[in-house]
């Protein structure tokens, strides 16, 4: 297999964007990522797409035909594939992207991920979110995402005596780091007490637990390392892609405090990288739920089980600190365009190691480590991406 | 890259599947190919999904992980991925699977598709259907398929002369095939006067001429060439696999009569597999109208454009004729259950070439050709197969 690594990206900002399309949204971040590959049309073998339930939300399935013929490509007949995998759909699509590019099938190819949740009630959405958890065995009985995640959360606070102030911890370095970027869906700063004050969602988990419904699409380009440089000075080069999966629902598991498939996915990517997690820089991880960020910690292995919350209380994780986690304001300030998420997590780490992160960027980094979760840790996506000096 | 062969196939009856559900039907036919394959659980390294509309039809997504846990492979954590390609999500799936395991990552993969249509109202599927057009530009001032496929057939018989007993008869052969196949949607025998007198669905088109809603699923198990024959003595060979695509709108075509994804993606697989459509024996091609097959016939260069009405109406085509083409059914009467198309085209293609094809079964076959299409040849998918002596 090909050596592969990223010569371009582009995003939009993540948001309500009530005055754009998901076509729209989906072309901005593709162009930009274009322009910043500097390739043409006739450059790009292929398209991949992560999308989690455009057939839902805007009543259109078999999307990648369309977003190819709305940039302006379809004149050039080029392959174009859709995958879905929950909120990890744009994290699984790179995947495939990178495996493609890897066996020799195709040197450039673009990979877009893209969701526009506000266009629908809150109802209608969080029906569509449920529908990525087993709808017979456990969605049918009336349990939601947020509930799911408030039973883990007092699993956890119990066997581990994580502090309900760590989660809230969890909150606000997230939307700490988001008041640096341009393009967060939140950036403001807030307070572990407004944490802990905010409306109750499922308890322990309030308002601000939760990260929000966005809109918003993420792109970025991927080529054989070896033609890389023509394109860029800067090309990241993707250390390891890794794909794990678990139980679509939670009462299976071993242990809901640990996400199975975050563990096996990570040690694979280690393995693959020939690194170990104290040699990352930055991590983008799962927060959509305050508690998943403290889960995640653990479970990617950056500390012993049991122990994030504490070290989170200590004042880790924020920009500087090794590994710097969620820079982006990860998905609780930066945004949760569910499709969009695996790439944007990709697309700011390879503008923290190309010097592009604005007010956020941490020098020296060369390392970042991305995780995508779809489900309920039904599947974990990870990515190491390295600088190539 | 590498050599990569079929090695065990499975499917379920198609057709009015009420009391089995979508679980049901995928955990079936992915049983069946396990064991014709006779592998165990511990030698897949991935499962690949194609499906078109589970989040619509059975407010499903994420359905990776579901299939996965259904069939007690969950605690081997393997990655599950699902791809949605419109009516061609089976197609691609297997071109992913194809090229994950060309690339050399990995060994054994298991492509699954499948889709329960039966269980929504017509209505209801009718406007899923549509959501595989595009919806801002067509579907919405209210277009369906089948008046689009209508437009198509018009323009073909004013420009080429076509007879509408030439559409006629590509119903009569699929169902005279498909009477030979118990997985069959339809096992009647039809004559070209009951398509004729069939109730108009869009003029010149009759309900005769028009594929089935139907439900069903169909699995494939793809190995390396090189240890396929640790697994079976008769592996079958993927010489090509290719994708092509177009516009979702059909008013932007050059012409509406030709697919010039279907062109592009046939052209490809022949150069790959080196050989010109004169040498196919098998061809399952789409005819979810009965003017698709016509077209298809033309696009794939198996006649030239204009002369394959006439081909049929000198009776071409049918089991035993070089090649003979639909000897499943084809989606006219083996059924179209969306996701799993494109796997069951495939599955017959194998069952021929193993001298499985029941009474159907053409002597001597060696190379057979796949031919799906999502949208209304937004993307065509081409798979070239063939038998390894």
């Amino acid at each position: 297999m090909r050596e592969v690594a990223i010569i371009g990206i582009g995003e939009t900002k993540f948001g309500e964007l009530w005055d754009r399309s998901f076509r729209d949204i989906g072309i901005e971040a593709g162009l930009k990522a274009i322009n910043d590959a500097k390739i043409t049309s006739n450059d790009i073998n292929a398209l991949y797409i992560g999308t989690m339930a455009s057939g839902s939300l805007i009543k259109q399935e078999h999307v990648s035909p369309i977003l190819l013929d709305y940039a302006g490509l379809s004149s050039d007949h080029i392959p174009s594939i859709r995958i879905e995998a929950g909120e990890a759909s744009g994290a699984l699509a790179f995947h495939q992207a990178y495996l493609a590019v890897a066996s020799g099938y195709y040197n450039i190819v673009v990979v877009g991920g893209a969701e526009k949740l506000t266009d629908v009630s809150e109802d209608v959405a969080r029906d569509i979110t449920s529908s990525t958890s087993d709808q017979e065995w456990e969605t049918f009985f009336g349990v939601t995402q947020a509930s799911q995640y408030a039973l883990i959360a007092n699993k956890h606070m119990n066997t581990y005596n994580t502090k309900r102030e760590a989660m809230a911890e969890v909150a606000v370095k997230n939307h700490y780091h988001g008041s640096m970027n341009s393009t967060a869906h939140f950036q403001n700063k807030i307070t572990v007490e407004a944490v802990l004050k905010s409306p109750p969602v499922s308890t322990p988990l309030g308002m601000l637990d939760c990260a929000p419904l966005s809109d918003g699409a993420a792109t970025v380009i991927l080529a054989p390392l070896d033609i890389a440089r023509k394109f860029t000075d800067t090309p990241i080069k993707i250390q390891a892609s890794t794909i794990s999966t678990d139980t679509a629902t939670l009462f299976h598991r071993r242990d809901i405090c640990t996400f199975d498939s975050t563990i096996l996915a990570s040690k694979k990517a280690y393995d693959l990288a020939g690194i170990g997690s104290s040699q990352l820089d930055l991590v983008e991880l799962n927060d959509n739920y305050t508690i998943s960020e403290i889960i995640a910690i653990e479970d990617l292995n950056i500390t012993k089980k049991g122990e994030a919350g504490k070290e989170l209380l200590n004042g880790r994780y924020r920009i500087g600190d090794k590994p710097s986690i969620n820079t982006s304001g990860g998905l609780k300030a930066h945004g949760q365009p569910y499709g969009a998420v695996g790439i944007a997590q990709i697309v700011e780490i390879v503008k923290q190691l190309t010097g592009r992160a604005e007010k956020r960027t941490v020098n020296g980094a060369e390392i970042g480590l991305t995780h995508t979760i779809g489900g309920i840790g039904s599947v974990s996506v990870i990515n190491i991406l390295k600088r190539v000096n």
